[in-house]
């Protein structure tokens, strides 16, 4: 496993939102499952990952599978909401220095996206 | 690259229904990105597919990206449709003898999974 990939997996152990920040690139682009245009840079893409973090990494979260690309990962998580199964992946890419430099969400099914947005305007709109 | 993921692309390119029957193992099963429930079975991910061909595989259809797991790839393609900009996951997984055996979509934003949701129906509704 990259060495990025394995300071992510300590980052989610550990929710240490130091660990998270310093893993970001400063151009780091992070892309939603709910909208289209990317969000640009490290203050906004850290906000993002803190309320995903708070939203989907409830007790119940695990990641089921994991592929490999050229710096680059997927990995794939399950989880449960309020009754409502949600399921999706993580794409992440990270430069030479294993830095991220790009972090896209894709979730499954509709009812799922649906909540998550829902939660996720709720917990950003709380800053 | 595994001769099942060659064969994937291959049937990609032809568009040649024969070729999609021949790779689908009698047990696989088919999970999209709107419904939870997973759909079993080579007859009805057949017409999921098919049908998933027709409306996401245009002209604009390109595959962006690729990773590898253990018997098992993530193909990130890109379209337009209507105007709307699609963004998905193809996950496959296939058995020893290279036969598909699961195959999971999960597509953003929130505007094209509605529209896929709408246009996949239309087109099952069809038959």
């Amino acid at each position: 496993m990259s060495n990025a990939l394995e300071r992510w997996h300590a980052y989610m152990e550990s929710g240490d939102p130091q660990a998270l920040s310093d893993m970001l690139d400063d151009d780091v682009v992070f892309e939603s499952p709910v909208v289209h245009t990317p969000q640009r840079g490290k203050e906004i893409t850290f906000k993002y990952l803190m309320a995903a973090a708070k939203v989907l990494g409830g007790p119940g979260f695990t990641y089921v599978g994991e592929w490999h690309g050229d710096h680059s990962a997927i990995l794939e998580f399950e989880n449960q909401i309020d009754g409502i199964k949600i399921n999706g992946i993580d794409m992440i890419w990270w430069n030479k220095e294993g830095r991220i430099t790009r972090f896209k969400v894709m979730v499954r099914p509709l009812k799922a996206i649906n909540l998550l947005h829902q939660m996720m305007g709720a917990r950003l709109a709380q800053g």
